[in-house]
């Protein structure tokens, strides 16, 4: 099972290093990880995507919760949060078979970056099925390079995860 | 100065930590970083954005390169290279300014995600300077939560980073 972690931590150094450190040092497995400021300069929110049984997943939530630095922890559900990605990817595509990836990133309403003599880059943002659609559709064997953003989301409606830090 | 680095690393357990743990005891800035799946399941690859003068800039490339996990550095130049950044924000918008926000966002190709009886979810897609107007017209004092991925990008031209690697 998947689950993706939303978690508001202090705007101080090393607190990536401590949290990384946490998944690494239980065996926590990280799919993904986004880290970036927020509305509020004192905090940064990270997205941590992790795999494991519903037992793992659960102490992943409550060792995140006894970090000092960690002031909210939520697992973004499928059914109430928006989540996206964003993927660029490098395709192998001369003069001949160019149309063919433009045409391909149009269904997909993903955009052409850069173009060159052999190579086209496509920048493409949706749900993680949408982008392993788009993935399969490419082909393997043309992809070049590629580099994802990693998972990031917010729950639907007005609340906020700020709400429920206690001053 | 501000230095986009991207860093292609075994895909190991604690690999995230190593490299969070020298930014950290260090004291390397980290303004945003990501990290997720390659083409290659034997990679991650993880962007980092940093501030520092030159040399600081020149001492994290080197110690980035120094650390046995890594297998290859590059600093994504902003003449060279496509990077970008995914946010979403929850803005406050009742019936009455719903449609401003519409407006705002339909400028910059900006998509409603979320809506609720007091709130907009936002995706915008984009480089920094995008995102940071974006952030502005909107008004600061709105946004009720904000969540952004962290800068990711590749190198123009159909060049790749893992053809650097030697096995």
């Amino acid at each position: 099972m998947k689950a993706v972690f939303s978690i508001l931590v202090d705007n101080t150094s090393g607190v990536l290093s401590r949290v990384a450190g946490l998944f690494s040092r239980r065996g926590f497995n990280i799919d993904s990880l986004t880290v970036s400021e927020t509305e509020d300069p004192a905090y940064s929110r990270m997205t941590i995507v992790s795999t494991g049984d519903d037992d793992v997943l659960d102490q992943i939530e409550k060792q995140l919760a006894k970090q000092v630095d960690v002031k909210s922890v939520k697992v973004l559900s499928p059914d109430d949060s928006v989540t996206r990605e964003l993927i660029l990817v490098k395709v192998a595509a001369g003069p001949a078979d160019r149309q063919a990836v433009i045409a391909t990133s149009d269904i997909f309403r993903a955009k052409i970056v850069d173009v060159s003599a052999s190579s086209l880059t496509v920048e493409l943002t949706g749900n993680q099925s949408k982008i392993s659609a788009f993935i399969n559709l490419l082909g393997e064997d043309r992809i070049l390079e590629l580099v994802r953003t990693g998972v990031t989301g917010l729950e639907r409606g007005a609340g906020c995860m700020s709400d429920s830090i206690e001053d």
